[in-house]
């Protein structure tokens, strides 16, 4: 199996807040992305925090995505890390879309393929 | 709950075959890595890939620790994620030196401060 690998780094603003702090639909909406990209599920985990908040993985067999919520400030962190073919914009615009994320920013590393790389690409989009 | 955080982006190239294939052991490896840097465990969910490699994560109270290991190329991409005062490189320090790396390179992405940041630091440490 190849090394090489594309992480998306995207900090998600403006989110609804109802929906940062609801595990169930985040879990889904996680599931849902990962089998919109083409990737096989192999494990979910995800954690609801007191008194808000939600962390969470879906580990793929090309990698894994993963989120930490703060509802409060209307912040997602979310990391889609695919290797092979998979295009992983795909599940992180699946992601801030069921979000509502106003304020989207992104940068696309390179991963396994030697030294770290300065990201490939970085990316604003403001709705 | 403050958004900031920081994020260790670690490629381990030249590790041991046997350990990377080793799940009970990268399992093992991580959660100790999160409990010696202070990290609050919540969540672990491993998966052995078939022939080989190892694909994880640790959710900690304080965000994630994940691996994914290619033991034919004795590479692992490593992510060690925390938010308040927890150093990320006491787990990434911990984990490169369990797995017996001969090369790392690792840069640290700032978190869930507004834009995404290029990287705050960059190391190449070779064994």
């Amino acid at each position: 199996m190849e090394t090489m690998g594309r992480h998306i780094i995207a900090e998600l603003w403006e989110c609804d807040f109802d929906k940062l702090n609801d595990m169930q639909f985040i879990e889904q909406t996680f599931v849902d992305a990962a089998l919109k990209s083409g990737a096989e599920v192999r494990e979910v985990a995800f954690h609801k925090f007191a008194p808000q908040g939600v962390s969470g993985v879906v580990i793929i067999s090309e990698s894994h995505l993963t989120i930490h919520s703060f509802p409060e400030h209307g912040y997602a962190s979310i990391d889609v890390y695919t290797c092979g073919d998979l295009d992983p914009s795909v599940a992180a615009n699946y992601i801030a879309d069921a979000l509502n994320a106003g304020i989207r920013e992104t940068i696309e590393m390179p991963r396994g393929m030697g030294p770290v790389n300065v990201p490939k690409s970085r990316m604003t989009v403001q709705a």
